[in-house]
């Protein structure tokens, strides 16, 4: 296989020089079959590139032994490892699993070992990684295995362009990888790159289209079926089964049944059969991804069934082939009355759902949004998580920067993935973590991210917002990782060290501008988790009102004397009742929530003192000039590194493209929400800044 | 010549029955030559179908003569009319005019004089209007002529779908009756159809095309030039001329050439060829209408070029031919940063064109928005009307009700056209007004409606709407006219009673729903003159804030205290200034200025005392509620006239709908409304009312 090179496409973290400590290595490759045939493919291509020859060696001599641990015959140090695992291994000899892989050093050998392709072929990225480092000191058998089973990107891609949203749903970096007006494109050889990027950064689960299914991309089940397929096998070198998103009345818009009820026989047998015909042309197949009765997609709700009805009619057609179905649970009235005090969007989704844990069938996935509206810069953790222990459970991420700036503003998004998110415990100190509900529910749920790439020849639109994608991968394979320490990673694999250039210089400025870029974009948007000061549609750029008297559920309340949502079980919508102890209690108590989160949960006058000492309408004003001013010096700082050379002429100028933009929005965030609460609360800067 | 009748279309204010009492009387038309021979149609069809066999007598009895003045012989009543008029015409030969016509009843005979067949046309128009009524008592000479020389429908119709716009710009009633996905339409009937329908209201000239000119309607002017001379020839027959809305870089676009510089001899070259072959094709062109330097499209700006060099290029390439250039005073701009209080979008088209007055050449129209910002429901009176006397000035009223509803509330604009925009005097009583301006300014500017006619079958979506259009027609012939009387004439010749019900409660229902119903819009929308409180982009429905802080220029100021703009000359913007007495001084005066146009003008405390004796606050409470209940009010009688089954079925079903939809959204506004001041004010309602 020639490992795919497509002409013009910015490398992202893999860049032959990220190869070249190992392409100048010996290496030897030892085993057979799919996987391991990707991994020696690399491994020649990065060694003759860098002189050593690949896979060969002076008499029996490795640098590098990359093996199946069922390989026979191993070189001396590889055999010491495998040895070392079985004696480890103990009683569980699936120790590294299906994806997982050992390493060592001894003797001045570094050893990858793993029971299968999948796990050699993240074996040798993770040695990519370590560069160098790889071939120093000796190093201690490590065993690496995925936290999570399924680390899913979901594309919200449409075959045909869409009149309003395109040819990619939110998508934010040009067209689609996958498909170009109607039809799948001709070339694959990006989406075979984009395959090896995934995989480079751990990630197993592609699904291929919106999950908003429009009526073309429901044929891709059936008549259109050759297409996924052409995208499985363009993935399927690198570890990466396809998933499709599909439409729940595929019954009667495809196989011209009546009706789609989940409990009709002939409903069963039509999904069974048309299951068994896409195991016939893909016989790797994920599963199926569904978004029903949701902002106007069909559902069981259509015929009196349950949510647990319809996932596991899906289920149970994909259980003979060992697929999953990704029922997502972003479930909610969208056509809300916005005089209506009593209905609260953030309860729908525990509403319909916690009602039904432990009614899915075991290849049913739970698929939930992190937090309980929509992807906002803050929200708390939504309280399914903690409501379905018996039920697989998937944590939905949006990589693509639908509220965070759509990849025109710097937002590296790990550090709420990691902290707020994976890292939460709904249960309080000495209980779980969302992580280990997602990685250990039931059978394993897992993670999902909704792609941020697009045909851009940076991938991502602006060229740091990569860090995203790939600190989702390294985050569903380890959630436990420091999101600081990946992003560095990802520095290191994506930008190569000029030989004449300070690359500590290069690395300083990169974390001063990324590091606390999430929160910088907190800080000139939506304050204190009110949330969705978007402008309605496109959702970029600021609007305070804008959802404020709409059917979406989306509300903030401000008046001349207060803000937030009262969401207690005290006065409010009673939301709080749906967490455990101690959150349930924390969130409901106006002293004890969290300020970041409070105006989620409470109503309070603009004169309210926060924990930080500052009040609320002097929060609002003192972080949106701070959140400028950093956004002026990251901007210096990336100028700066132009006249130093160290980053290629065409990303500098693409970066500072979208950095001047970011500066002119957060300014003009900054201004309209400054002036909107100073006109609605009266109360002057302290500081006396300008406000309009 | 057959009289078009397109299947399935409402018939609108020329139903068969309106002709019944013509085409049951013994008619002569005497006369030749193009408009006399549609007369000599029209009479003949209603002759055939009403029995008397028309443009026959028995032995040269007539009831009815329409004649040309230089027919011989006539008969002898008619001939004494003749006689008649022309002592009285005295040394004004040209009395009637090319579009007058004269009409007396003496002797039995109804007599309709003209010296035109235009003019003869229109006379017969007015006998259908009068009905019986034209064939009762004697009745002395009465001389028609029309105030306005220009009285254009401009049509805002893509050739070409628009992606945003569709195929027609801010149109309410379905897709173009001239163009459909690309192309002319191939079956013109309803094109000559609507032509008829204009000719009886006094229109005589149609924009075909957009303002807005896009890439494909730019080659109308060339290559697409057929398209044009098709719906022309379809028109001709009811006297009207086709205007084509060009675009200001076609010497670029279409004719290659490096500029569009209006001094550059080789652009004005390009356009007199280029006019020529308009003419070559179209001897009886109307002329060119031109958006230039608004809200993107190109202009002489770009050129550093004035206005008037704009306008006089294109004037001079017309003028050979009798054309007319119309050249739109809606300049503003479109990217200002709502920071900016110095920057006022009222200011603009004064400020752009008023120091050009005298510099447009004869045949160049400078047309005004009767408003200084947009079509809104209540705005003062542009003050460019009263700033260019040496210019020829057209007035431009939007029947396409944007912001008035969009045709799915009923909202008869006469009596706004009559008496708050052409009956205005600019220089207070005893000066001139508006109509006097744009009839008599210079050689005579005229009166634009903005058409709110698509191919729906009631041609105007809301099946009351037609009423704005027939109204547009009738005040640009007289506006002198009563708007209650226009609206009287409309439901005679529109509602043909039924032989068994109650035809005056008809009327009355329908004068009980349109008469105020322009007043009922406003109450329940922005207050006050405010303004522009409507959803961004479609412009339908309430959204208090979404111009706020956007680049438009359109902005309320709002804020705890008071809301309302400043454009005072003592400490606002200076707007006022551009005003003559007494008006400059009127709105400069809190005291002084009317309450309907208070918070265009001022910035005041919630609390400050109209002269109604209501505060702010209450009044937009009161008038709030008020607009509301009137709406259902209408409903209820509309209601109630299906069951006197007065109207056919398929329009009350359509009216009932509407009226359905304008309760709903006028309780949108309602809410909306009085929330956010109340937000913002904290005033209560004095009547305890529910406020969200």
């Amino acid at each position: 296989m020639t490992i795919p090179d497509p002409a013009d496409v910015h490398a992202a973290w893999l860049p032959p020089e990220a190869f070249r400590a190992l392409g100048s290595r010996r290496v030897l490759v030892h085993g057979d079959g799919g996987l391991v045939e990707t991994v020696r493919d690399e491994v020649a291509q990065a060694c003759d590139r860098y002189g050593s020859g690949g896979d060969r060696s002076d008499g029996g001599a490795f640098d590098l032994v990359l093996a199946l641990t069922t390989a026979e015959p191993l070189p001396g140090a590889a055999e010491v490892v495998r040895e070392e695992l079985s004696r480890c291994g103990g009683q569980n000899p699936d120790a590294l699993g299906p994806e997982g892989f050992a390493l060592a050093r001894r003797d001045g050998v570094t050893v990858v070992l793993a029971e299968s392709g999948a796990g050699l072929l993240y074996g040798l990225f993770h040695v990519v990684r370590l560069g160098e480092s790889a071939f120093g000191d000796a190093r201690p058998v490590e065993r690496h295995r995925p936290a999570m089973r399924l680390r899913m990107v979901d594309h919200w891609d449409n075959v045909d362009v869409h009149p309003v949203m395109g040819q990619v749903e939110r998508g934010y970096a040009g067209g689609s990888i996958f498909w170009r007006d109607g039809a799948l494109r001709s070339d694959l050889t990006r989406v075979r790159a984009y395959g090896r990027l995934l995989a480079a950064c751990g990630v197993n689960a592609v699904s291929v289209n919106n999950v908003n299914v429009h009526a073309t991309e429901a044929h891709l089940l059936t008549d259109r079926l050759g297409a996924v397929a052409a995208i499985a096998s363009a993935l399927r070198p690198y570890g990466i089964r396809v998933h499709l998103s599909v439409s729940f009345s595929s019954p009667i818009a495809l196989g011209g049944l009546a009706t789609a009820d989940p409990l009709d026989s002939g409903v069963r047998a039509w999904w069974a059969e048309t299951t068994r015909g896409v195991y016939a042309a893909i016989p790797d197949f994920g599963g199926y991804v569904v978004k029903a009765d949701s902002e106007g997609q069909p559902g069981p709700f259509g015929y009196g069934r349950s949510h647990a009805d319809g996932a596991n009619l899906l289920a149970d057609a994909l259980a003979p082939h060992s697929g999953v179905v990704h029922w997502r649970a972003f479930v909610y009235n969208h056509r809300q009355d916005w005089r209506d005090r009593t209905t609260d969007r953030a309860r729908a989704a525990y509403d319909h759902f916690a009602p039904l844990d432990g009614q899915f069938h075991d290849n049913a996935i739970v698929q939930v949004k992190y937090g309980p509206i929509d992807f906002q810069t803050r929200e708390p953790v939504s309280p399914v998580i903690a409501a379905m222990p018996a039920t697989r459970l998937a944590v939905e991420l949006q990589a693509t920067q639908e509220y965070t700036g759509q990849q025109r503003h710097v937002c590296y998004l790990g550090p709420m993935w990691s902290s707020e998110v994976l890292g939460f415990r709904p249960w309080g100190d000495g209980g779980p973590t969302v992580a280990e509900i997602a990685g250990g529910a039931a059978q394993g749920g897992g993670m999902v991210a909704v792609s941020n790439v697009g045909d851009d020849p940076f991938w991502t639109g602006h060229p740091l917002a990569q860090a995203n994608l790939y600190a989702f991968g390294r985050l569903a394979w380890d959630p436990q990782a420091d999101p600081i320490a990946v992003l560095d990673e990802w520095m290191e694999l994506t930008f190569t060290p000029s030989a004449t250039g300070d690359p500590e210089l290069l690395r300083r400025t990169l974390h001063a501008i990324m590091d606390g870029s999430w929160l910088t974009y907190e800080q000139y948007t939506a304050p204190l988790g009110v949330g969705f000061m978007v402008r309605p549609g496109h959702h970029y750029g600021p609007d305070v009102d804008g959802y404020e008297y709409t059917p979406w559920g989306t509300y903030h309340f401000a008046d001349r004397d207060g803000v937030g949502v009262d969401r207690t079980r005290a006065s409010g919508t009673g939301f709080t009742g749906q967490y455990p102890e101690p959150w349930s209690q924390v969130y409901e108590s106006l002293e004890q929530c969290p300020d970041e989160v409070l105006l989620f949960f409470h109503h309070v006058p603009y004169a309210h003192v926060l924990h930080s000492g500052s009040t609320v309408i002097q929060h609002i004003y003192d972080t949106h000039f701070s959140g400028v001013e950093r956004v002026a010096e990251a901007r210096l700082l990336w100028e700066k590194l132009g006249t130093a050379e160290l980053v290629d002429p065409t990303t500098h100028a693409r970066v500072t493209q979208r950095l001047d933009e970011q500066l002119r929005c957060a300014e003009e965030w900054r201004d309209q929400i400054n002036a909107y609460f100073f006109r609605k609360s009266g109360i002057a800067d302290t500081q006396g800044r300008r406000i309009f």
